[in-house]
């Protein structure tokens, strides 16, 4: 992420990867501010043997791009509401890649930085059939909390 | 793909995997029009062995997103214009996903084809380090080029 | 409704049926986490007797518009503002519907709700000639609110 | 619908009437230039028996609204490209409208015209059910074209 | 207005009205829940005598523009922000009239509301020379109140 | 207007002012290329006896905002889609004028400069009753085009 | 800036002018309700001898262009988020300008403030090194900023 | 600029450029493909001797920003009309650059580009009189070019 203030949204992405035992690491690295720190970062990450990176960026929030310009790791991008424009900045810097340097954008915000991680684990699980076994049984442990709100919930109508 | 007609887009993903000899298959799934076909698709992708799943729809564009829900193989959804919207429907649609269900989202139109394509390939790539290779060395090509450009552009100049 | 928490939106809806004495269920209902439950609900629509569906979601929204694509009971969608889009990205995932699956939106957010519920009522109405005269008088009421206003407002200028 | 320029998009409302063989009229009336035309023609639908009315409007788009705010009979409204900004003008004058007075709003543009018509087949429907077995008969023909499609676009893949 | 809760914005124009002695009325019209009221006071409004028509609304916004069909009298319209969308769905609601009927839009908000007021007296001072001296007395004050500034201003840098 | 090319949209406003014989004038005047022209045209506008000045301009669009704030008189604004932004660059530049110094602004393009002619019809109309009652025969002349199309267009259904 | 208010964004600006020792002033000039301020003080800033003007404004933000249009000193523009349109409406006001006349537009708010202060800076540091070697010492702290947080970062993850 | 496709657009800077005999260079740079050469170029661009670096981008358009974080030297943004979403994409990845790192941003497309060159003359021209001498000349050239217009337009009206 870019900033120390981006960890409160990108937070549920460390969370989700922390549930399910991820190993993982979190840098703040800004594509603006620490250029050189970011190449290096992205040049290295094959060899370091990252599997995939999630890059939280808010305003111009070119971080996501320019690391993935510079690997071939999968990068996640999560748009960060940091500007009056609400993370739509964001959410079009990070998705209108040109073609050739791809990156998989989730949603703005919160939400985006949780499933980034669930994506995340999507990937690594399809090599790993226990870890895809256990991403199956959290999605069913979030479907039975919906169907307990809706057996709970059908008292409001009459 | 949710129909025939997003083929001119979508076209430039199936181009990236032919390019790179990735095994792949092409369907027509309308979330609305054929929502049990997409289910039943969705259902049996793990055991199918579908280890990535790139879906374009125009918009609303649910396609994406139903499958995400229906499946943990990772899903990369493309925006398509398809309306008068230009495909800011779509992208929407398809990018602000609430937690617990990712789409990987690229870029609306052509670009995002190619870069889903191109996404998928990355991923795989993590566990197959001579696809691995060949998609540095396609990188590799692809910045050549503009090299070349950069070389010939100097005339422009004086 | 996709989440306990658009109750607080979606009571809207509920209380003009209230209102008006219309038979009603409410259910949570996720397009995104309980997929399977949503394809039941919306497979047995018809048989069970249900005259319209009133589904209301935020962000990528898809709820209505698969509901829409699984049964032929009319649907009334209700975008809710709960991402930093204020419900932009609702709107435009539940109106832009391909052509064959209509879903009939409704204003963002509390609105939207009520008016989904007073739209589902004059349908019902197309046929209850008892129940016309109720919207009718209901309309009048409000008529005669806004009148009242107006006298009151009167001292307003000079 | 407010112009007969709007025909070019409504006509797709008109063709699905014709298909299903549903009794209908089709009136240029426009909000602006013939207010009290409108006036009349809502003014009198209950009498004269119409059960749904589906209104076409552009740029500002006032028709849908100001019908719904004269007749109980459910409105469905229809946005037409016809200004500089795509309908997306169009859009927000019909669905953001105050609660009291719902208008039921399809997609901008033909595919939203089709689909008032089948939103406004699927509400007669509701109380005919031979009318909703062909509707269900017409989903499950466009089903087939899909898979039909589904099938002949096998080969693209290899 | 629409409704008394428009009041807080539209005020401005009262005072500015006041502050000027302009004869002038405050009326709660709804173009959905009384249009018979606003057709009346639109159809009455040449006889009676009004010189201006300033109508604000938020939401779908459609007062101004019925107002205008209904009378020659020039409407000046204010876009309040009443939705999720902070008054960008009525100020196109109130500017994007088609041709025939003009509504001259002011600004979302409090400073459209002051300046409707303003703009209607501009409008009488065309045919009003004491009138238009007091106006150009007004901006001159308020350009001396931003020379004060400037001038107070002037310690802030160094 | 601010160049010769916009007079392909402005033209709208001058055949609504010949059709009914009203003097004018028209002028190129830019308020980025010719500050001082445009600012010795808005001094001398209230002396030379103008009673409204309607002023289109596309892109930042400043030449009405700056005309208002140099005069009196009523100035009336048009946005030009003569950017990428079609127009929606325009009409913010030219509606959100802050407290002080209106612009009563018209739609996007050629309805608005046909409504900005109409509009100012309509202010010189307050004080010229002959000019008001071929107004109001104009517009009675618009709504009969439109009965005549409502009867045309009666076939269309069946 | 267009006026006091602004100062609150506008400090940024001067603030980093401050900390570089930057002769500078600070003053409230609006276009709209000063206007021939405007003009004297942009048509004297060449012989005064400003080398640059930020101009920072909000709404319709006419500020920034008509300076640019009254002189050749570059103009930087800050657009400030002052309605409901929160800068938005400022930003396409100050950047859309015609071909001839540009304004150097920044970032809504407090980081575009700063920045214009930072471009400032780096214009006037393009013929003085030892200015410019300053510049490159501020970046290099900010750098070290982000490493340091980067380190104690790094204990977030596991 | 990002891609020789860039040039349509870019070419009005260099024309600019031309014609007041500047001394410049035009190269083909990809922040996305040739990243490396991306910063070799900004990481040289001091000791090379660059007063000012335009930079032209569409779509995710990262170049601006990224070579702007590796010099000091000032840096002019672009954005072009390269996507679905007609250079908004663009613009705001351009604009909305982070505190400490500022961009100088244009309009959309040929406009910007021409006017990306004139504010580099004029940054330029603040220390080289005779320079700001000829784009005065220029300014006024232009001006003139306006006046003509304006009387030869004079025959329009009546």
């Amino acid at each position: 992420m870019g900033s120390r203030n981006d960890y409160a949204v990108m937070r549920g992405a460390v969370e989700v990867l922390k549930e399910f035992g991820i190993a993982h690491e979190v840098r703040v690295v800004s594509a603006h501010r620490t250029p050189d720190l970011l190449f290096d970062y992205a040049d290295s990450a094959v060899e370091r043997g990252l599997r995939v990176i999630i890059a939280g960026a808010g305003g111009a929030a070119h971080l996501p791009g320019m690391i993935a310009a510079k690997t071939v790791v999968p990068v996640l991008g999560v748009p960060i509401p940091a500007t009056a424009l609400q993370g739509m900045d964001s959410l079009l810097s990070i998705v209108q890649m040109p073609k050739g340097i791809p990156v998989g954008t989730l949603a703005i915000g919160a939400s985006g930085a949780a499933n980034a991680g669930l994506l995340a684990i999507a990937i690594l699980a399809t090599t790993d059939a226990g870890l895809q076994k256990r991403l199956v049984a959290w999605r069913a442990a979030r479907r039975d909390e919906v169907l307990a709100q809706a057996v709970g919930e059908e008292g409001v109508g009459e």
